[in-house]
């Protein structure tokens, strides 16, 4: 019902939903650069998130197979560490090839769009009438 | 009851959500290309959209004044343009610099993961037991 026509250079299927989320995308490149894992707290500052919403986060990225979430005692007190998976790191390292063609295609359609090249003339030719 | 503290590096305030929506993105590089507009129909063809995607879609850029559609005739048949306006064009050129630097900082994560970094030792001298 929904299926993608081909040859959409616009349509992004690659930008994973569970991915592409301000927060998670916080939450991942975070993990990322600590591969051995971050605590919740330090995970919350980076990220500027509240309790509730890191742990929904964490919840979704979870469930996707992407972070693993280790509960235990440092000191003799509750702390939770977070880590990336070895299957989140792939794909978050996926998504962020296409967020670079993202910001690729829109350097590029800014040039486009200022220099008024060729592929303009089809357009500029329309007549409309307001309806 | 969710301020965001301080100096969170990957909180990505800037990533408007009525930009970070992967079909939006689409739209908007696709406009930002043809600053005369686009008809619909081949808006919806280079964002693999339908009619109902690509409607609801619009909608949304619309009220959030950064797309105008101009309903009028072509041929005596009906025609929709889109277009950007000059707002939607520096809101979408303000959150392709955020854009950016999230695709910067997932680099350098990259990097500072996969080196193991001297910021990876206090991570390390974590010992948690599973709960």
């Amino acid at each position: 019902m929904t299926k993608t026509p081909p040859r959409a250079p616009f349509a992004y299927d690659g930008l994973d939903r569970a991915i592409h989320e301000k927060a998670r995308l916080g939450v991942l490149t975070s993990l990322m650069a600590h591969p051995r894992g971050l605590a919740f707290v330090d995970l919350k500052t980076l990220c500027g998130l509240t309790d509730g919403n890191l742990s929904r986060h964490l919840q979704v990225l979870q469930e996707a197979g992407m972070v693993e979430i280790v509960k235990g005692y440092e000191r003799n007190r509750p702390h939770t560490q977070c880590r990336l998976t070895a299957a989140g790191r792939q794909r978050f390292l996926d998504y962020l090839a296409v967020l670079e063609q993202v910001v690729r295609d829109a350097a590029a359609a800014t040039r486009e769009g200022s220099g008024g090249s060729s592929a303009e003339a089809p357009a500029d030719s329309l007549r409309l009438r307001t309806a």
